[in-house]
């Protein structure tokens, strides 16, 4: 791992809760934003924190977000202001043999960055749209003009971030793990595609739609 | 539904972007919270907002969390400091005829409040525990004294709530409906328990751990 693949070490990027699951390697940010589908926002508005669950789209050390150009618009909340992103991936529970030790699995990537209108809005939406529904920019009808006026895209730049992961079964007290009086591990917990629905059509489901679940 | 159980309409937890989405209904906002394992806390730390995912568990109108008492806690981050709270659950993805039109399938629940520390921190542990891990606190070791010293739970009142729903197909331009020319549905993602994992133990997988998956 060499410097530029490490995450950054600032302050309020440096894990302290949970040091033992913090990680340094940048990779894993990526995939754990390439895992997601959603991430949480964070933005002060009115003097108060304010939650925006979005989709997303990672394109190098960037993710990009949309949202409409109307009135309370992710772009008039969140255009040059700081903000905090996170994706949070929940693998599982961890059943220890103590009240205390019980426990979760997860991938967990928080991002501190500002947020920015992206230069080339196309790129920044296809991104998304590439990352939600892979296949989908190509195969369904191009953003019209006036579609494309309707969105806004931002940019949030990566390098600030930090990383928690946690896997496995449960931490014990010697104590408790030699007296070894309850069933102790962990329980997966596992996201699978289902069966697409079709939608008013007649029309074989496209390879890019039916590869997804396998 | 009556004035009671309707979410409150504050300016901020007024949906105003996807209007159609909002929910009124608190029932709503319980499921969702129910349904889910982790949320995302927002605050402000140094200016900036900071995010926090975390674990919690529902009683009634109210949500409780909990961290250590160590430095850079939640505690010293969060007590009696304006939060937002968001769980967001997702059910899928929508393929539509436009690109414009591609959305997902969620079930969010946005809350703004206050944290305050715990009156019953005990209650509020076992009532954290019971939601990750029903049937946990009864069958574990209880916390010692020492490890309830270690812990903090703080509390936050669920009035304050705004809640958004989409599921099913997509939306369409008329255009681009009539016209008929891709596959356009919507694919759901399903979260199912995999198969406990033992942990160094020779005992029998108890029931409340058996049962999960069914």
């Amino acid at each position: 791992m060499t410097a530029e693949t490490q995450l950054s070490p600032t302050p309020r990027s440096t894990v302290i809760r949970g040091k033992k699951r913090a990680v340094q390697d940048r990779q894993v940010l990526y995939d754990i934003l390439d895992a997601g589908l959603v991430c949480h926002l964070a933005v002060e508005v009115d003097g108060a924190p304010f939650l925006i669950p979005t989709a997303y789209g990672r394109d190098g050390n960037r993710i990009f977000l949309h949202g409409s150009t109307g009135s309370r618009s992710i772009r008039s909340m969140v255009e040059g202001k700081q903000v905090c992103v996170a994706v949070t991936l929940v693998d599982g529970v961890v059943y220890s043999r103590s009240v205390f030790h019980h426990s979760m699995n997860y991938r967990s990537a928080i991002i501190h960055g500002t947020a920015t209108i992206a230069e080339d809005p196309e790129h920044a939406l296809r991104t998304i749209v590439e990352h939600v529904t892979p296949g989908s920019w190509d195969y369904a009808r191009s953003p019209s003009k006036k579609e494309l006026a309707q969105t806004v895209a931002l940019e949030i730049d990566l390098t600030e971030a930090s990383v928690k992961v946690r896997d496995g079964g449960p931490g014990e007290e010697p104590s408790d793990l030699e007296a070894n009086l309850v069933w102790a591990g962990h329980m997966p917990l596992v996201q699978t595609w289902g069966t697409p629905v079709p939608h008013e059509t007649d029309k074989a489901i496209p390879p890019h739609v039916s590869a997804r679940g396998r």
